[in-house]
C-alpha cells in the first residue's frame, strides 16, 4: 500500500477533478503490475495496473481508494478487478463520492473477493485531502506558502522583493506548483512581481492553472499573465461590476474570466474557491501576497502552510508575509501543526498542517 | 580533542571572565584524566585533570587552549603540564590573551614536550567565541533570541505575548540562559512582561547576570528584577543623566547600577556592551525585545541567533519581533546563515550565526 500511495502521488495536480490513485498487483508476494491515476484523470490506476499484470487471476490489488462502481467516462474499475479474476482487494480509503461511497466494496464482495479495507487511510485521506474536500465540502485544499526573511517580511520598506530565498528553495516552489491543480496570486502581487506562475526548470510537461484574484481588473491584460494565457491556462476572479473594457481586454488574451461575489467591498474568498471547486480545482497553491493570505488565514480556508525561511533580517518597515488578522486574543491566533522541517540550500522549510 | 570540548562546553556561562576549557589526559590510548574549567573560572581544567590522573608521565593531554603561560590567581598550567612530566600536549587553539598568546605553546617546547596545535580549531573558536570576542574586540559574543509566531510576531495588537511557544521551547530557553554569562532586556519588554530572567525547573545551581536596559530607569525597582536583585545580580545600564530618586531606588534593591553614554538619544549599544565586556561579560543572551534586537542587529553586534517558531499566526497588526532597521536595500539585509534545525514539542528551533 505505501508503494501504490508513492505511484498515486505522481498524479497530483494532473488528474483534478478525479482523485489521484495508485494499483499495485502482487501474486505469491511478487509485484506483477502498477499503474496511477493518468493526466487529466483517465485511465484509472486499476487499470493500468490490470493492464501490466496481463494475467491477474488470485492476485491481490492493493488500491490507495475504493473502486469505482460507476459507469462514468471510464468503465467501473471494480467491474475490471472482478473481470481480471483478483482473489484480494486491499483499500485505503472508502470514496466519499456519492456514486461510490461503499458500493465498489460491496460489489468486489458480493463477486466473492475477498475485501480489506482502511490500510494507511491516514496517508491516504492525506494524499487525497483535494479530492476529498472538494466531494465533501464543495471547496479545494489550499496551501499557503510563506516565503520571509527570518522576521516574517517578505519585502523591505522599498518595495523590493525579489529573491529573498534561494535558488533551491525556488527550485522547491517550481515542484510544489506541479502537485497542485492551480497556483493563485492576488492583484497586489501580481502588480508587484509581474509573475507568469508556471513551474520552469524542472523538466515540467504540463503546467498548473493559474488564478488571479483581482476585484477591478486592474491588473495589465499585457503583464506576463496576460501575454501567455493561450499557452497556459488563466483565470481571472473577478467582481462582476469590473469595467467592461477590462473585462473584454482580459478575455482577448485568452484568459478565463469568472465573475466572484464581494464580501465587505473585497472578493469573497469562500465563494471564489467555491468556484474553483465547481470548476473541478481540488488543489490550490495561494502564493501571495499578505492581503490574500490574510483573508485566507481569517476564513479559516487554508489546510497546509508551507513556510520557506531565509536567514536575513528587514524589520518593522518591510512588508509583512502576512495583512492583519484583527484578533481580539491571542488563544484565537490561528494554530497549525508541524509537519516536517528541512534545510533547502541557505534557506529552511516548514510544513505545516491545520490539525 | 571532540570529549575535551565537550567537557569544556559544561563551563559555558560559569567561568567569565575565564575560558571554559576542557581537558582529557590519556596513556597508551586509556584516559586516565579529565577536567574543565570550573565555576568562578578556576581552577583550570589541566589542574582538575592532572589531579585526576595522579601520575601523568609520559601521558597525552588534549586541551581546547593553549595552556597558560602566566601567574594569574593560579600558577601557570604550561608549568603544571611540564612538572607532571607528560610528553605530548595536543592544543586547538592559540590564546590570543596577550599574556599567553604563544607563550604556552613555546614553554611546553621548550621543556622538550611535542606540541601539535589546531586540532577541532573550527569548532574550539565556536566554543570559545564569547572569551575571543572580549579578548579580541573587548565586546561579548551576542545570542539573538527570537520566539515569535509563524510571522514573525511576538504580541497580538492588544499586547498579550505569554507563552507564544511551547513549554519545550521554554525550558530550552532557561537551558540557553545558562550556558550564557548574562540575560539582557530592554525597558520596553521589562514593562510589557515584568520577567526574572533566571533559569528555573531545569536544576539550575547558578544563575545568569539579569542586564536591564533602561535609560531612563522607569522601570519598577517593584518589579520581579528589583525585588530579586539580592538573591541573583541585576545590572541595570541608564543614561548618566537618569533621575537621581530613581538611581537611588534602584541602588537600593540591590542592582549595580552602570551608566551608560547616549547616541541618537537612545543607549548606545556598543558602549553598553564594552561597559559589560569591561566587566567581564564574554556571553550575553538578548531576549527582547523588538526595540533593542533591531537596535543590536542594526549596529552588527549580534553573533548568534535563536529563532523558536510557534504554527501561530497573529498577524502584520501584531507586534513585530524586530523593530525598524530602515534598509536602503535588500541587498542591505543582515544576513545570518543557518547552523542547525529541530523541533522543540509543538514548534521549531532553528539557530543561526553570523557568517
Amino acid at each position: 500500500m505505501a508503494h501504490a500511495l508513492a505511484l498515486a502521488a505522481r498524479g497530483l495536480g494532473r488528474t483534478w477533478p478525479n482523485p489521484a490513485v495508485g494499483c499495485v498487483i502482487t501474486r505469491k508476494g511478487r509485484i506483477i503490475g502498477c499503474g496511477w491515476t493518468q493526466p487529466g484523470g483517465r485511465p484509472h490506476a486499476e487499470r493500468r495496473a490490470l493492464d501490466q499484470a496481463g494475467d491477474a487471476r488470485g492476485a491481490t490489488a492493493y488500491v490507495t481508494l475504493e473502486p469505482c462502481a460507476h459507469h462514468g467516462h471510464t468503465p467501473p474499475c471494480a467491474g475490471a478487478l472482478i473481470a481480471a479474476g483478483v482473489a484480494r482487494v486491499v483499500t485505503a480509503l472508502t470514496d466519499p463520492d456519492p456514486r461510490v461511497s461503499g458500493k465498489g466494496h460491496a460489489m468486489l464482495r458480493a463477486a466473492g473477493i475477498a475485501v480489506t479495507e482502511n490500510i494507511l487511510a491516514e496517508q491516504a485521506t492525506r494524499l487525497n485531502a483535494g479530492f476529498l474536500k472538494r466531494v465533501t465540502q464543495g471547496l479545494p485544499f489550499v496551501t499557503l506558502k510563506l516565503a520571509t526573511t527570518l522576521d516574517g517580511r517578505i519585502a523591505t520598506a522599498s518595495g523590493e522583493s525579489r529573491w529573498i530565498t534561494g535558488p533551491q528553495a525556488r527550485r522547491y516552489v517550481h515542484g510544489l506548483r506541479l502537485t497542485h491543480d492551480a497556483v493563485m496570486v492576488g492583484s497586489g502581487t501580481a502588480r508587484a512581481d509581474d509573475p507568469d506562475l508556471t513551474a520552469r526548470d524542472i523538466g515540467a510537461t504540463h503546467q498548473p492553472v493559474r488564478i488571479l484574484l483581482d476585484r477591478t481588473l486592474s491588473h495589465s491584460p499585457e503583464s506576463r499573465l496576460g501575454l501567455t494565457a493561450q499557452q497556459h491556462p488563466v483565470w481571472v476572479l473577478h467582481s462582476p461590476d469590473a469595467l467592461p473594457q477590462a473585462q473584454a481586454a482580459w478575455s482577448a488574451t485568452g484568459a478565463r474570466l469568472l465573475p466572484c461575489p464581494l464580501a465587505h467591498g473585497h472578493l469573497d474568498l469562500t465563494a471564489a474557491l467555491k468556484i474553483l471547486a465547481a470548476q473541478g480545482i481540488t488543489r490550490i497553491l495561494s502564493e501571495g501576497g499578505g492581503t490574500v493570505a490574510a483573508a485566507l488565514i481569517a476564513a479559516g480556508l487554508v489546510d497546509d502552510l508551507i513556510h520557506l525561511t531565509a536567514g536575513r533580517l528587514i524589520g518593522a518597515d518591510g512588508t509583512a508575509a502576512l495583512g492583519p488578522l484583527a484578533l481580539p486574543r491571542l488563544a484565537d491566533a490561528p494554530a497549525f501543526r508541524l509537519i516536517a522541517q528541512q534545510s533547502l540550500g541557505p534557506d529552511t522549510l516548514t510544513q505545516w498542517s491545520r490539525p
